[in-house]
């Protein structure tokens, strides 16, 4: 029936144990769970323990049991992508840069809505519920909707029209949301508790995270188990983060790669508490957050996720970074330029982080540098440029061509 | 150096057969060029000559000697999926969507970016052009920003903002017209000729149109060389159902597949000048088009493709349909709903042809039916859900959630 390795949930805290059912936080000390693995077959077997493609060719390191829950639109495999031109004007020696925007609803969140709604499903839930700037609204609802679930979508109000005309076609349920992110998550929270729902929210729950670590197999398999000197990813709470981190851990501990690279959290500086705690060396205080670009990067009060992220970072020796608004829709046109890929502004924010890094000589140019491009730029809302048309025949058309390339 | 088996071009009309350069027509009497390749290496080899993953896998049967050209970023590999509960509403048997949204830059397109951007540095150009209504010219332009070569693209004044500002971001020359597609196709194919610049265009060049073959090789491999009865592939001026019959045909030849699928040309009934000479049994009348929402299909003069189309469904009893605007984006609607799969209305278009072939008993509901669907949704321009925002509390947040789930 199954080929997934999953064997317990475990407190990060405190290192209770609970078995494989569905449970947000530790019954001892409230603390955030885990999933473990049965290590030794996964040393043993080695890589070869995947088959197929996309993200459940991990199946044996993601919880899902029964084949039949594993609900897929395709998600994962996609693209690490060499970048020479732009590594050249950075000065980086290699750049390499994992694209995720080419998953079904073109953000990093299908790895994690996969393993949420297939969660769902293994759990005998009817209904799933999130609260979103847009990205995990609309990738929780497409989720849902192929696996016939139901889906309360909380969007933001000032999410792009792209997100929201694309939460609006595949939600049963779309309900605009006014105020700030942290203070909805805080009430949506306290009710997850009462099993109304399945939480697909980024706060706790172990089974919709793990669906992110996906990232690091992949990374390592793309790279033949030689991975990157660095991978810079994006920081909201801290969810692709911690699962990026642990992929790499588990496997070093099965002895698939040398070393675990260094993990850099990237955040926006209109919602950096956790760069800036660990800039300051001290825990993180939550911040009253407004507007960024990288809408889905902000969150002011990370919880307990965020301090995991710290924890993380201190431990490993990592580091962390921000970038302001301005920094981060000029890499966006400079990526878009440079290499060919429209990436969103959250999911530029790790190269914007990744280039003021450079400049401060905290990453070293002589190293494999990756960042991990969480968001298609399809979804970017701005004024386009001007619709005024001009109309051509023979002579003008020319004369435009030859003028142009003679520049 | 190279493991393509790329032989030769020949002329679809007179047979004519020229070396592997950048010719676009036949020197003899004009008709359009085909790439030919060593059949016999094709058929004792098997697949096996395939490697790797996404587009270059299969490079054998593509016409790109030196890897080096081999611009990628990542396109292809894209998912086959089964849509159990989309074909129960339509009581198909089996139905499979090949979508092709999640692409690098969310279309079909880029599939013949990749091969027209190699062949392009191939032969030692360095600028590329296309006129397009939104998603080649997004496509081109990033495919020939990863090449590091210059692209002037004239883009549609009525293309979605979303697609604009895609084509803004990557390209080096962004030129909006004015007036219809196909009266500056014309007045384009002809400057053409100068070779100012490498022709991405969607009329003539075998090196582009070759690309989209693989969506035949995927959907081939994807269902283990038992392919679809019928696969239903949108049509403009032809190139995506030109090269996927192609790659059937060529793996029939090969004695891979038992038979080539029922090709089924999709067009908007705004732009149906194929499936309406078709109908009639009659030539090709150019028509005079408006808007349509699948503004990816809004050719009504198809050209010299257009008559391959038309002959290649004659040849191979193929069939021929077209869907309304409002049958369109009921379809895009149904899709989101019944399997989350958000594509736009020019990636619909084959769906809303599907549903009306079926009704008018012209498909067969007790075969395996296969749609492409070209376009992600992402590039939907339409009026958002109003963003009026509601605040919430612990009481109404509950309320809501208990009101909405007993509905």
């Amino acid at each position: 029936m199954t080929d997934s390795l999953a064997r317990s949930l475990a407190c990060i805290d405190c290192g209770a144990s609970y078995p494989l059912t569905y449970r947000l936080e530790c019954e001892r000390c409230r603390g955030l769970l885990e999933l473990r693995y049965d290590l030794e077959r996964r040393r043993t077997a080695g890589p070869a323990i995947f088959s197929g493609t996309g993200l459940w060719r991990y199946s044996p390191v993601l919880p899902i049991s029964d084949p039949a829950h594993r609900v897929t639109l395709g998600e994962g495999g996609t693209p690490l992508l060499d970048c020479p031109r732009l590594a050249k004007e950075l000065g980086v020696r290699r750049l390499l840069l994992k694209c995720d925007g080419p998953n079904p609803t073109g953000t990093v969140k299908d790895r994690s809505s996969a393993t949420a709604i297939a969660a769902a499903l293994q759990f005998g839930y009817r209904a799933t519920s999130v609260v979103s700037s847009g990205n995990a609204g609309s990738s929780v609802a497409a989720y849902s909707a192929r696996a016939g679930l139901r889906s309360l979508i909380f969007a933001y109000e000032r999410a792009s029209a792209p997100k929201l005309l694309h939460m609006a076609a595949t939600t049963s349920d779309l309900i605009i949301y006014k105020g700030v992110y942290d203070d909805l998550i805080s009430i949506w929270d306290r009710l997850v508790e009462e099993k109304l729902f399945f939480d697909c929210g980024a706060s706790r729950n172990a089974y919709k995270q793990e669906g992110k670590k996906t990232l690091a197999y992949e990374i390592a398999e793309q790279t033949a188990f030689a991975p990157p000197d660095a991978v810079v990813t994006p920081v909201a709470v801290g969810e692709t983060f911690i699962a990026t981190a642990r992929g790499f851990r588990e496997m070093r501990e099965a002895g698939w790669i040398a070393q675990v690279p260094l993990m850099v959290a990237a955040q926006a500086t209109r919602a950096n508490a956790i760069s800036r705690a660990f800039r300051e060396g001290a825990a993180i205080t939550p911040l009253k957050i407004g507007y960024t670009v990288a809408e889905g990067l902000a969150a002011g009060n990370p919880g307990k996720k965020g301090d995991w992220v710290l924890r993380l970072l201190r431990e490993g020796k990592g580091i962390a970074g921000d970038a302001e608004d301005d920094e981060i829709l000029a890499a966006q046109r400079r990526l878009a330029r440079a290499e060919g890929i429209w990436a969103g502004p959250t999911g530029v924010a790790t190269l914007a982080v990744l280039i003021k890094l450079l400049g401060a000589k905290q990453l070293d140019p002589a190293q494999t540098i990756c960042a991990i491009i969480s968001e298609t730029g399809l979804k970017t809302e701005a004024e386009p440029p001007s619709r005024q048309g001009t109309a051509f025949d023979d002579d003008s058309l020319r004369r435009l061509v030859t003028e142009r390339l003679a520049k």
